[in-house]
């Protein structure tokens, strides 16, 4: 089997695109990032996850300084509600997080033998965030290849984006045929210790519509 | 005047990478990694040259299992003489180690509002670790623009490299001018916990040979 490094928060995304690297026959590892995220939640639910999924999870702990410009991290800012009208790049956007994330990745992935890296992002109902596009994933892809021992003497490093032309909708469904339960997963910027969303923020409101889209329940809870 | 993030480890390559940023007209940033690496001696004396240079400096803390599988950091590894013979990468190979430093310093970069980050790799006199080529920050470079608010929107964030057509006697010669103090300078794997240094690893082999070759005097206490 096929070894692949998975960028794994525990949220719908990550969870589905989890779901298709095993299914696709990889043999997953998970890595999640505590990078002063205020819904620390997430890695607690990563964690279960995975455990169901029955593969090692690596939390890696990223010092915290150079991520507070943002809504998500910095405790003096606010998480917006979702705004359908705004066209700018929303204060949740987290400087680099992408690119941090896929370097760390791009490491365990050498260390551990691994030449697949799976990461869930989308450019399809998304909040814009420029490390979500298809050609920031192939440029990447390309920094993998050069920056590496193993890119050099073998190539192939591929950076799996295997949502990035899905819609929510789109997603959910894939998830579900491959056994995926969105009941588990939490999405929500504003998360509160249970893991319960708060159905307001950028993610709440593209994962409500994703459900809405495609017409089956949505099983996520909501504390408001 | 242009803020500037620069890779600092209290090196010979970095330190003239740091002045000739200075020299430029560069607000500039130090940054330096703990990362494992077993010469952790050259971050107090990133800490010293960044005084000397009157210039902010921040030690980033990284987790450190994914580096282990080198010699640089792992202690049941032995960091190996300079072998002139061998033609493959050597075991103080780090994996992804540029990447994961370049990716931190874009996020700093976005922080602070640089969209200059110099990094003093040369692909002359070096141990052929692919991500100090020319081809790998090119690409680099690429990610950086398409994956941040402020690439995507202005543009124009720059990788400087500008040693990496330099052989390490035209290094020294450039940082000479510059008025750079390589006395104070820590390059060797092998430094004991007073900086000075083995005279026989990859690094300290190629410094040697950058004095040797410029035929001025190399101020490098060694222990051996």
């Amino acid at each position: 089997m096929k070894k692949a490094i998975i960028l794994f928060s525990g949220g719908l995304d990550s969870t589905t695109c989890l779901a298709y690297a095993k299914h696709a026959g990889f043999d997953c590892y998970a890595l999640s990032f505590r990078y002063g995220q205020k819904h620390q939640v997430e890695l607690t639910i990563a964690k279960k996850i995975a455990e169901l999924f029955n593969i090692p999870h690596q939390i890696i702990e990223l010092p915290t300084c150079q991520f507070e410009a943002s809504s998500l991290t910095n405790t003096h800012l606010t998480v917006p509600d979702f705004d359908p009208s705004s066209q700018s790049i929303p204060s949740t956007y987290v400087p680099a997080r992408n690119t941090v994330f896929l370097a760390h990745a791009l490491g365990w992935a050498e260390m551990v033998g691994a030449k697949d890296i799976f990461i869930g992002v989308s450019s399809i109902d998304y909040s814009g965030y420029p490390d979500c596009r298809p050609e920031y994933i192939a440029a990447f892809e390309k920094v993998a290849n050069l920056a590496t021992k193993v890119g050099v003497e073998e190539g192939n490093i591929k950076i799996h984006a295997p949502l990035i032309h899905l819609s929510k909708a789109e997603t959910i469904k894939l998830g579900l045929e491959l056994g995926v339960n969105y009941a588990l997963t939490v999405s929500c910027y504003r998360a509160n210790k249970k893991g319960h969303a708060c159905g307001k923020c950028d993610s709440c409101s593209y994962r409500k519509k994703g459900f809405l889209e495609l017409g089956v329940n949505d099983p996520t809870p909501y504390y408001s």
